[in-house]
């Protein structure tokens, strides 16, 4: 998506460990109609999916989510991420690990807002090694629902995230596929509209 | 509000310690369209505020954040909680103390994105021990920048949240005030339309 990949290549900012910083836009301020922009262009391209439901993590998925929810009328759940007390011991649960900050962490969902009647579309900020979006198809899996596809913001395909969740024929679609950062600089693929 | 005061009646479930879980529609699985009519209300009683941005902290204020950002044209922050690596150091920060977790944390809003210039509209899910408010007051005023208001979905006027904001005359309205929780039922007050 041309407009996401300009904003990237203007304000995005490559940090040690080859973490994209984009909280200009994305993930601390949020560009209200370049996230709208990013959830029409998931929505032309999962036209069809028959979604029931927008599946997202907390935080930073939330806005995009959000956004394609109101587009296909549907309604988004968000899992929360740790020990959350008020949810209760009612939910799907998964391990996550993160690389970036070395930890591993817990996200949930209620049994209540997912269902096996359910198709889930997912949906997040980054696809870096995977481990949040294998989270959330792990509790779709346990709560039989299907997952009708996974839409990214931004892509980062060289970390393993991006092979591992491409080799499970689902529905991928990142709005924006960074194929390398080098010497600073972010070099997109050229494959960043195929579903 | 009385659609949402309607949900709440409906869906609120009172736990012990007084909390009210609305997880079926504002802070886990979210209704769209309920969360925009909750912003269509803010943007009538906040009409002429001459907001510039619209600030909120992660994860619960998000949505609602966003969708007051979008009917009013203007782009929205969230505060992290936590040590985010990668907002860097230059920040404004707060400690921001919950009665419900019994723990303390930190907020953190990147000086880039709030300037003396903005005219600050702060929303929140739920104004309880008012806490997470006073924090976000704080960035604001670290950033030297002007509160046009706080807007808040849920108010628990029985905390002490609701005389700590009250008495700062900022104006501030919530789309639902509970007066109470007696045994197990949410009690409405009637001045929830003052601004």
């Amino acid at each position: 998506m041309d407009e996401l990949k300009r904003r990237i290549q203007e304000q995005g900012q490559v940090l040690p460990g080859d973490i994209v910083k984009v909280d200009s836009f994305l993930n601390h301020r949020i560009d209200v109609p370049l996230i709208q922009h990013v959830a029409e262009d998931f929505a032309e391209k999962f036209e069809g999916c028959g979604a029931t439901v927008i599946l997202t993590v907390e935080a930073s998925g939330i806005a995009i989510a959000f956004a394609l929810a109101q587009r296909l009328g549907v309604s988004m759940v968000f899992a929360k991420k740790g020990q959350a007390k008020n949810i209760g011991s009612n939910v799907y649960a998964a391990d996550v690990h993160s690389y970036t900050r070395g930890n591993t962490y817990g996200v949930y969902v209620s049994k209540k807002y997912i269902s096996p009647e359910d198709r889930v579309l997912i949906v997040d900020d980054f696809l870096a090694n995977g481990q949040a979006a294998l989270g959330l198809l792990s509790i779709c899996e346990q709560a039989g629902a299907e997952v009708v596809g996974v839409g990214i913001v931004i892509e980062k395909q060289w970390q393993r995230g991006s092979e591992l969740i491409r080799k499970l024929n689902l529905p991928l679609y990142s709005a924006a596929v960074i194929a390398a950062v080098e010497d600073g600089e972010i070099r997109f693929a050229d494959d960043d509209d195929e579903v």
